[in-house]
This record gives structure tokens, C-alpha cells and sequence, in this order.
């Protein structure tokens, strides 16, 4: 027989879970969407229909929310304790991915909260001897509206773009950041000062290309945080076009600009720390 | 001939403006998503295709950015400037809306912002005597973790739902608030204080249905705000359901929910002050 | 008291139905997003939570499900039975609207489907004493490469456009039928009928302006369908800009375009049949 | 230096072409979404915001028109014509990747086409050598109402899903497949027989789980086409749940039910053909 099964992979996405606490001082929620990936010996439930080694993606479901009833805690934390249960304990499961987004809420009042935007992620897959874990920011949304130049590129006979001194640099963040040890003491400090770094290294770069915004932001983060090893960034590049206002026997200093939809450009990269242990599966 | 031209309009949906106000302690973003609609003697290019009384949308564009040229301000005051342009130099145009949503942007830095969520909205109509000024909120996303009951509404054969004393509530809000005179010396103080009080009525109010909520909310907007004649709520009710933890003999003391997507409620209502002025085209 | 409550309602939004009818000869699926939204004597519940009067948001879900075990039909008839029942059994409620989506699936072999796009709808208000339908259809994408023209526009200080003979029209049709009486022995037909009418007059009409299309559109499913006697368009124009290639030392005789999506013309309008009955609740 | 560059891209996403052909028969329309991702020498870049390597992502966008001036033809062709100049004319460029989708439009009449669901893609990777051809379907949502099981499933602590011999079966398929070699003399013969061959597997596959079913649509694929060596399949699992109507008296024999959104299973594997070469970067 010369067709067979290859890669393949399994789970539930997307399930949305909700976890209250409820202090004395003040109520805190924890709004998270879980989605977990299992892989292993899953040769013949594709071959045959025999299930016998398949764990229903519904039971994943069920786990997420029988596991949050002890609390939710960190993020990483959380993955990281569904991650191991169900390699731990299904017999035909060598590999699990969770994934979790968590989205941000501010309590205003004793139990009263208003949605914030952008996501703190969080990524662990353990193999049933190690657990990677990648922690991250999805969505977060900057700009500078000076500070950005773009010239001395490459032109060929398909060029027309102008060079520039000043433009607008926005773009919507999504990073991940891959740790070198599975434990954290303090996952949200980590996690906050991560950012902070990104957004710091955002602003105060003098930047004459995004890839250059890109690395600086990425080199910020690890430089400032030993506990990472690699950063991979993804930026959009939400290009902001001056209006041609000449027309209408008008200026145009740098005042009024078009925000663009499509296309954009999207930069991609990644920054590592030399001598970073093998990533292995965390970015599977 | 028995058919005819009713209702009819047009416009430029959705032309996005990002101004930059270049100041020395540090620069300023207005990042807007303008809507314009004009109607009036329009019936010679839909029945014949004479062109001659249509200002083309693509003018409509231009004239958004033109004028952003000489400052936005508020946006109440820049849809008012655009609606009596629109009505007062074109000929055959009678009505215009102008339509705003302002996206938000946190400073951090000297010309660095970061995207926050939920978005001001402004709506203007303009017939050619008065302006009608109607401005609101989109997509705040709140929740109380308690202090929400839903018992003893209506039953019939179709009704399973149990009652609750003690249940979440959630809810995206769009609300818009009628303005009783087109002028105001601080929009921006007016709306968010109108806001505030959104918010405040939100989380203060002990809650027997979303609609009673949505009627406090409005309620309290127009007992502090005189400016204001007149608030329409759209309430979508978030739903989370408590996840049954008892098949794992776990039991859920109001800490682990499921938060779904469809179907949901959606509540609707107005709460209007005596003796308001006619709304005439406000809604329109 | 100087405030007061004004116009409400309320409802379930989006319940998503699937119903299966499994005939010999092959199965048939109705796959449906179904909106109650009702309205009556509802103060309480607003002004001090008492819930008598309301009939739960979860139980008009129930009531769609069960009513769908009896068969769904078209869904004209599907939306009035439920219309009717909501007003006719809840003693507090004087208006309901039931708005259907009906998404579209082709038959290949006995039991399998796949998905086309495109959606059918229906809405029908009801009063107690007389019902009211509208049928339509949402997000029918259509495009003409030539027979389009937009020229002798009113042009001001802010024009800039160039007048066109030939230019690709692309748009989104969402249109809105109103019966003239609320029983029909085949909605389905009619439905296909006017359709196939729209996408005619779209076709067929040498257009100097979307306007002039749109009212050929209402015009031509007016003239042919007797028992319709209103049509409501709203044609958001996806404009495709022909690209400048010059620079690259080609010509482009219409031959290369850009599909922009933001900002776009919005062209709204009705056309009507002289003496047709008061629309009351329809368009509510 | 410690911290160093690692793995990058960059390019221009989502460049909307539509192309019109002219015929006396009738016009064609050709509508893309093109992306293209470069790599190569880039570090300057990062490190310095030296940007001479850099082929600005504007010129990629000017590149994609002005390479359709000529016609387009097949989306594997046009993707590798593009690819190819890419690495071939700029220095720095060691590989690129342009992936399109084209969207379906199906005409009537002369010049006027109604837009079909569903999306074609492509993707072609290319490094100075060799190319690497992999064609898809995006968005293919099927269903079948019968011939699908569940049951003998691995069960734990957390497993609550009942067994079934009878469930309705929905996903959207996305499937991408590699081809053997980088020239085919009909590519859209090839598209559409796989694409056949998907729909046939998925209908002609009595289901014991939707991996047996992904696993018959890859096999399927390849057993019949001789040029294709790699099948890989991610399908969302569209859950259809019964409706439980005994508390209104009614039974419901797999007629009812109710389309849910989150949470999905998500299967997701590969059908591989023994020999197959390398994939290098088809799937980078």
C-alpha cells in the first residue's frame, strides 16, 4: 500500500470559560479561550473508525472546566496542568498542546468589570517528559506618529514608493516568548514586564525600518529578561498614507492621513538567545 | 406610470481619518471612521441617470479630509461642519447625517500610543434650518459577577429556564443620547460624563432584568445631564451559563461558566425626558 | 417624574436551526438563524424589575425549536406561525417580529450538502389583528465588467473624480420585499422570481449611476411580481480603481484592477407601487 | 553579543486583483487575494535599518499588477512567474513564497457574474532551484445528515459525550495538496478533479469518526491523482446537537437541531504518498 497517514493532530478549540472569585474585597474573573491539541498513536481511529484511543474532544472540553473548578490560576500554569494530565493519563497520548488566550478586564466597583483590549496568550506543549512554555500578547495595537523613516531600499524597475523622513508606524503586535525553564515563580510578572519591554522598545526606537522595530523590540525583551530565551514577532504593518490635499489648494504637513485596510505589509521575525536550549515542540 | 421613487439616500460609508496634532510636549491622534449620508431631489439620476444634482461620494471623501486640514475638535462640532456643508453648497441636497466613530488611543511616551477598546460616537443631522445632535458609545464591554436575579417573568408550555437569584450579566453596550440643543461648549465633558454615569448606573444597580438595568442606566444619564433629552440602549445579554461540574462529582458554587456566543437576548429601549423636543430626524 | 420610559423591546437574536427531513429518495436540510423580537406592555419590568409580563428570552429560543419539530416550511410561514403564537399567548405582548436568515446548501448524493453562498430571508411583523411580510435577500454579490458609466456629477471645490464611461460595478445586494397580503400559496417561488428579477435588472441595465441601477432593480421585481409592493435596496458600491501602470511603461485598457474595501459608496433606496397599503409595522 | 537574529520573513499580504478579460463570447474575471513572503540576506536590515536589501513591499504589490497586465492564467502559474522573479532578480533574495486565493464568480449574461463560496488557493515556494507547488480549497463547508458515528471512544473521569450511531456531519474544509513537480500542463483540471474527489470521499465515507473521514478524503485524492503526493486536511468539527424537546411533550427523532459555534473539535492531519520527495519548504 503506497498511500499512508502522516502528521496529524487533534482537540478542541475555542472553548470559552469564564472563572469568578469571589473576595471579600472585591470579585475577580478570569475570562479565558482554551484550545487544546493532542497527538500521539491516533493511526487507527483515520485508518479503520476504531476510537478506542481517541479522547473525545468533548471530555477535553469537560477537563478544562473540571480543572478550573480548583482555580485557574496563571495561565501558563493552567495549560501546563492539562498539558501533563492528558499525556499523563491517556494511554494512546504522547504529545498535547494548550493554548490559551486571556483576555483583560478592570474592576471598577466591588464586582463590576469593563472589557479591555488585547489578549495575554499563553502556549505550553509537553511530550510526557518536558513542558515548553510560551507566553505572549496578541493584538496589541501601537503607533508612533513620528520617529519612523524609509529609505536607501532596494528599487527595481516595479518602484514606485518614495522615500520618506517621517512617517506614521503603526502596527497590531502579536509576540510570543519562549522561556528557558518550564517554572516561574511569578509568570504575571514576567509577562508584564515582557510587555513592557515590547512597548518601551516600540517607542524609543528610532526606527528606519519595521524589521528594524522588530528586532529591537525582541532583543529589549530578552536582554531584560533572563528567563527568555526567544522572541518571535509577527507586525502588520498598518500603513497610514499623507492625504494629497493640493487639490483643494491645501497643505498637508504631516497632519491628515488615510488608514488603510489591504494589502499591508507584515514583517515577520525572530530573536533568540545564544545557547537557548533546542525549542523542540514549542512552536508546533 | 404605477411605481414610483420613495425613501432614498447615499453617501461615503466608513472613510477612515487618523489626524496628528504635532504639539511640544508631545503629539495628539484623532483616529475617526466617518460616515456621510445625504438625501434631498434625487429622483432624475434614479430614473434617468442624470448625474447633475449628485455629489459624487468619492467629493464627499475628499471634502472629510479637507476640512480635517483646519483641526477636527470635537466630533460633534466636525459632523456639524460637514453635514451644513454638504446641505448648505449642494443644490439638491436637503438632509445630511454625518456619522463619527472615534477610536481611542492612550498616550504613553512623547508620540507613542497604544489602541484601547470601545469607540465615541457622534451622529449629526442637518436639514438645512437645525442640527440635531445625538452622541453614544459602541462595543463597551461590561460585567457584574453578582448583584444580577431573573425570577418570576412570565411561563408557558415553552419554558424551561430556571429562575436565578444570583447570575451574571454581561452585556456589549451601544447606547446614543440625544442632545436637546445643537451647541455645547464641551462636548467632550458632556460625554464623558454621560458615560460615567453609563457605567456607574451599570455596576450600581442591583438587577431583577437587563431591562431594568438598561432603564437605570438611562434613567441616571438623564437626571445628571441636563444637556440630554433622550438615551437609547441596545443591550445584547452576554449569556454564562454555570457548567454542571457534578458528573465529576465536583460541585460549582457560582465560579466556573461557559460563556456563549448564539443565540442571545438583546434588549432595546429608550428613556426619554418629559417635554423633549420633537426628535425629528435625530434617529433617522 | 420628568423621565420616563419610551419605545422598547426585546428578544432572542440569532438562534441558530437545523432541521433535517430525511426522504426516501434523499434528505433535505433548512439551516436558519432566527430573531424573536417582541414589544407590548413591558413597563414594569423597567421601571422595577417585575418580570409577570416577559415572556424569557429562552424560552422564544424553545419555542423555535419545538415549533420546528412540526416541519418549518417556507420561512414567511414559519416566521408568522411563531409571530402569532408570541403575540396571541403572551398576554403582555402586542407586536412581534420574526426575522429568518435561510442559508443556502446544495444536495450531491443522497444525504450530503455543501454550503453556497448567499441568504434568503423573511420578516413578519405581526399586531394582533394583521400580519405583514417581507422577504429578501442578504449579501448576493454581483459584479458588471463594462455597461456602467458615472459622469456629468455635480462637481464642487472638492471634486476630483473623473468622469468614466466604462468602470467595473461590483456590489453586495441586501434587498427587502414587501407583500402586498400576508398569505401567498407559493413564498418560494416568488422568492426565486424576484431574485432572478434583481439579478436581471442588474445585469441588463446599461447604468450611468448605481442609483439608476438600484431603482431598475426595484422597478423591474415590481412590474413583474403583482403581489409585491415594495422593494427596499441598500447597494454598498465595491469599488474596483483601475491601476495606474505607467510607471512601469504599461498601458491598462480595463484590464487590471484594485478591489478597495474601505471607504465605499452606500446607495439606499425604495421604489414603491402607487396605492400600495400603508407599510404600518413592516420595515419596525 | 549573546542575542542574536534568527528565522524572518517579510512581505506584502492580501494585494486584491481582479483582472478582466475581454472575450467577444463573453468577459472572464479573474479575482485574487495575492500574498507574497520573501527571505534572504535581511539582517542589515534588523540590526542597522540598512534597508539596501530590502524590496519594499509596495513594489511587491506594483509587481503583482504589472505581471497581470499580461494575463494571469492559472493561479499555480501566476504564483510561481512571480516567485521566480522575486529570487531570481533581487540579490538579497534567497526564497520566496506567493500565496493567492481566487475567489469564485459564476456569469450570466455578457459581462455579469454572481459571487460562488469557496476559495481556490495556491501556494508557491521557491528557492533559486527548485519550486514546490501546493494547491487547495478554503472554506468548502459540507455536510452529510446521516452516515456518521461516534462511539467506542476512550473514555476517563471527564467523559460525559454519549456514543451515537447517527449524527449529522458538518465541517469547512481546508485542504491543501503537493504536487510531484512544478509544471502540470492543465492545473485547473487538477484543482477540480481533487476538489471532486474531497467531496466524493466526504459523501461516499461511512463515518466512524471525522478523522476516518479526513483520512478517506486524502487518500482519495491521491489514489486518483497520479500528481499529487501530499494531502493536508484541517476540518473543523461544526457541532449539530439535538435538541432536547421532551419537556414540551415532543420527541425528536433526528430532525431538530441546534448549530453550535464554540467550542469546535478541530481534526487536522496529512495523507502521504510512500516516496514522496521531500517537501522542503512547500509547507514553510
Amino acid at each position: 500500500m503506497d498511500i499512508r497517514l502522516g502528521d496529524n493532530q487533534y482537540g478542541k478549540a475555542e472553548t470559552r470559560l469564564v472563572r469568578v472569585d469571589r473576595g471579600e474585597a472585591g470579585h475577580a474573573i478570569t475570562d479565558l479561550n482554551v484550545t487544546t491539541t493532542l497527538s500521539g498513536d491516533l493511526a487507527a481511529t483515520h485508518l479503520t473508525g476504531d476510537n478506542s484511543g481517541v479522547l473525545p474532544t468533548d471530555t477535553q472540553k469537560n477537563t478544562v472546566y473540571a480543572f478550573a473548578r480548583d482555580g485557574v490560576g496563571e495561565i501558563e500554569d493552567f495549560a501546563a496542568r492539562l498539558a501533563k494530565h492528558f499525556v499523563d493519563t491517556t494511554p494512546t497520548i504522547r504529545r498535547a498542546r494548550v493554548r490559551i488566550e486571556q483576555y483583560s478586564w478592570e474592576r471598577f466597583g466591588h464586582h463590576s468589570f469593563v472589557h479591555r483590549s488585547g489578549a495575554r496568550t499563553a502556549s505550553v506543549t509537553y511530550d510526557g517528559t518536558a513542558a515548553t512554555v510560551v507566553s505572549g500578547v496578541d493584538d496589541l495595537v501601537v503607533m508612533n506618529t513620528t520617529g519612523s523613516e524609509f529609505h536607501g531600499f532596494h528599487k527595481d524597475g516595479y518602484t514606485t514608493l518614495p522615500e520618506t523622513n517621517d512617517r506614521i508606524l503603526a502596527t497590531a503586535v502579536s509576540a510570543r516568548w519562549r522561556h528557558g525553564r518550564a517554572v516561574n515563580d511569578d509568570w504575571r510578572a514576567s509577562h508584564e514586564a515582557a510587555t513592557s519591554r515590547l512597548l518601551e522598545a516600540f517607542a524609543g526606537t528610532h526606527s528606519l525600518s519595521l524589521q528594524q522595530t522588530l528586532y529591537a523590540m525582541g532583543e529589549q525583551v530578552l536582554r531584560h529578561r533572563e528567563e527568555l530565551v526567544e522572541v518571535r514577532l509577527s507586525l502588520p504593518n498598518r500603513h497610514h498614507f499623507l492625504v494629497d490635499l493640493s487639490p483643494f489648494e491645501l497643505d498637508n504637513p504631516g497632519e491628515v492621513f488615510f488608514a488603510a485596510d489591504r494589502p499591508y505589509g507584515l514583517i515577520e521575525g525572530t530573536v533568540v538567545r545564544d545557547g537557548a536550549p533546542d525549542p523542540g515542540l514549542a512552536w508546533w
